[in-house]
């Protein structure tokens, strides 16, 4: 099928079960919310060699928030709840606490699963509890004043590896359009793009060096075309991006893949859209392009 | 002593020593540069609960990086060379090899200890050797063209905790004061503030929670000015805000600290500069303010 | 009154009838669009010294224009309809069909006074009439290819001069409550702050100067409040800023002035809110902060 | 000639002799400054159709104003000085008056032709002169404290006109070309951008309709590209920029050219770069790019 003129191939994207939790960060001004949030989503690109992933999944106006203040909604997903608690006590501790004006909460109330997340401590006896918009948390003294916080969030079941690839004629092109697609899913709710555009795609293992577990994938690669007998890189393209996704359900996969490659294709010099898989015998999960679009 | 009309009490910083690695990220304009250098600096506040401590030294001119296009410096901190190391590979390896467009290249070319930073194996045999700018680096294949790396990185053994404190009237103008400070402090070379301006700060251990290794410092916390006994909160003074440095040497740190403070006392509403220590028993490093201003 | 412990007065803002005209601006990235709209709404502050008032109202997803691409709708005012017309036209001309990648459309369909701004005779003939997304264009051919452009635009008796006054303790708070309301106004549909935000209010005429038709204020001066007999300045107060907002009815003006008053009392150091008029003589229009809050 | 493996034509800008006067505005924040010179130098893309011609020269740090403060350079160009002043005027006036912690001060003290910007009775009495960092100023009372201002400006005979055009296979290659032109020249002092790039290019007059001044340079229109005989698109190129360089002398524009070209052909997509011209015959001032590069 076509879209706005740029080929789309009949694949789908493999996916797999992650924990996902959802925490509100808010600040005195959507700036400092935003930049509390970088640093504790930075440093979690891929599970394979950082502690966790994490990224923004929308900016909040201050009329929905708890608070009543901007905020920023930031998703951090991992294998398994210990790791994923961990992480999220870890980088609200060091990198939000810590922050400008920040208060955090609860972006799940209504889930069942939930965590602890236990930071009152830190007030050394001078923390106390506090209602915050309806929500039950604990007010800490820090240096700017009150730190703000709710303490037990909830988690869901959500999907880690939703893809989609973008094959354009040269780098502006393909970048101009990744950039585009990861601004459209930033409008959807339930998701983010961790890395946020991947460059550079893998494959389990190697072929050459057996101690690696993942190595460049060739297919991929358009400037090895030509040595590559099974390449994925059709003539005349010249760069290749991947959008990954993480979402709290399959509706989040699908609606941000159609709205990030709807935003794609818009943009001149692209020349394909595809997926990427393992062949369907590793994930549980499979978003089929020609479905969702 | 006072700096424009601001009190500047005689204190002093107490700091310690750390290994500094810098790094110099290229890309195809200024924007993927700084993107891969945020995601690959993030998660890096405080050694204490995060991996290493991390943070963009300076913007580069495109005159100014091996390459000739626009850049990003920079720095990473561990207590231990090991840790330096592990927290560089993986961090280039999923923070910026994985990013558009990128390239990295040693940023301390001079320094004789130095680190290997191997990720050419990710290539799986298609990578080769290639001089640019006149380093030695590995191009690497990706899916939108080359990865340029150079694998040997130069460290120093640099400090770390280089510190001052602003004191405002109310959170407005600290927190403009201490953002002024940090920009300033981006101007000058060997140095970052990897939080970067802290809001919570600690004292070692808890006086109620045996269990927490750190906890508030309470006599810097004005809401409850009233109820410690040896508060170093001025009256009328509503937020505190402390500007944490690493630096690769005595120089880098003092001369940013005299930059940041100066930057800091042209904001309306400062009341009192003042620096952090342990009374000078722990650390083997002491920043005096008044010999630095 | 007191809104969030920030005392309010009872005073009204007097305002006056303006023509006013919103133009979409779209393009291929919300970053380009946002280029062009910055400059086509540059010199426009005040139609005492500029040719028109003009500012940005918000920001367009894809999904909200007619196009499907990113937007950024802005408000033009004008004392008269001739002014306005001869104003978009030029504004459109120079800094909005020579941007990259362009296309304007009409704000206001449903608005029954119409004024033409026909670009398409730059075509020199090879200009030819195209549908988008259900409006009748143009098609200009230019250097990136085609801008596309509605030519008639509708106006409506707009309103010039809604205000209010924030008063802090010192400049960052006050400017920092500014910056808020600004952002917090940009949320309201239906009005623009072309200033955006006003540190020198003006009285009509002078005392001194009898060639002046405006000078300062010195009744919101709070550097000469003591030699100011009928000073409005309160005591303690540093700075004042002036939110003036610009909207298409009488019901943005009041949704605005509300969104803005509640997001600068959320800021710490904020003294006193209160609203400018002339006695109420001058202007038809009177908004009553007591009535709006 | 080739450079980075671009073509680059044989040609020259042909440009014109024009007034400059440089604006040095400094504020409490970069932030603010900027957001003042934007304001000022908006609705000043070409003297064609707008007041006057004026843009950012570059970014000026607090070490190098004269207040200390975060600072940007303004460049104002019109073909009369009495154009240039009464825009000067009323720009410094409007829009930077009026905005939040503003100074503004001669940008080119060693010029002798100068102009007067008084300024100093809106202070209707409250004025009073004031020496800030060597400079003679007026202070004025004003809602958020003093405007500080000289009043007597330096201006040149500068030139107006200098260009190149960029030339890609799409226009995310063009445009991010473009972009990065620019970008380098905001490096290069002198000179400045007023579109900053020029979508649509202009010929003298108009084929078809008489009444046009200038009509669209149909020989620079990929998308007529078959029906121009005369066609100055080459094959495969599908978008053209031209950024129109504004310098205060030859050297400026030519430093500016090199700089923005270097920077245009590091992006991968470019197909060539030219200049334009009138044939020579009007404009007093010839860029060869072959004697530039």
């Amino acid at each position: 099928m076509e879209l706005n003129g740029v080929q789309i191939e009949d694949e789908f994207a493999e996916a797999f079960p992650n924990w996902a939790c959802r925490v509100i960060i808010t600040a005195i001004t959507e700036k400092w919310a935003l930049q509390a949030a970088t640093e504790a989503t930075g440093f979690a690109t891929s599970a394979i060699g950082c502690p966790c992933e994490a990224g923004i999944e929308r900016i909040l106006p201050a009329s929905e928030t708890p608070d009543g203040r901007p905020g920023v909604a930031v998703l951090f997903f991992a294998g398994g709840k210990k790791k994923l608690k961990e992480q999220v006590v870890e980088r609200l501790a060091e990198c939000v606490l810590t922050q400008p004006t920040t208060a955090v909460f609860d972006g799940m109330p209504e889930a069942e699963e939930r965590i602890d997340v236990k930071l009152h401590f830190f007030g050394d006896g001078y923390e106390y509890q506090k209602e915050v918009g309806g929500r039950n948390c604990w007010a800490i003294p820090i240096m700017n004043g009150e730190y703000i916080g709710e303490e037990n969030f909830g988690i869901v079941k959500g999907i880690a590896g939703g893809n989609f690839f973008i094959m354009g004629e040269n780098i502006p092109a393909a970048l101009m359009a990744a950039d585009a697609a990861v601004a459209a899913i930033r409008n959807v709710p339930g998701c983010m793009c961790s890395f946020p555009i991947v460059a550079s795609g893998s494959k389990v293992g190697s072929n050459k060096y057996k101690f690696m577990a993942a190595s460049t994938n060739e297919k991929y690669c358009p400037t090895i075309r030509d040595r590559v007998e099974d390449t994925k890189v059709p003539e005349g393209v010249k760069a290749v991006y991947e959008i990954v996704i993480d979402g709290i359900d399959e509706a989040a996969i699908k609606a941000s893949t159609k709205a990030g490659i709807e935003a794609a294709v818009k943009i001149p010099g692209i020349k394909l859209i595809t997926a990427g898989n393992f062949g369907g015998n590793l994930g549980p999960y499979q978003f089929k392009l020609y479905e969702i679009l």
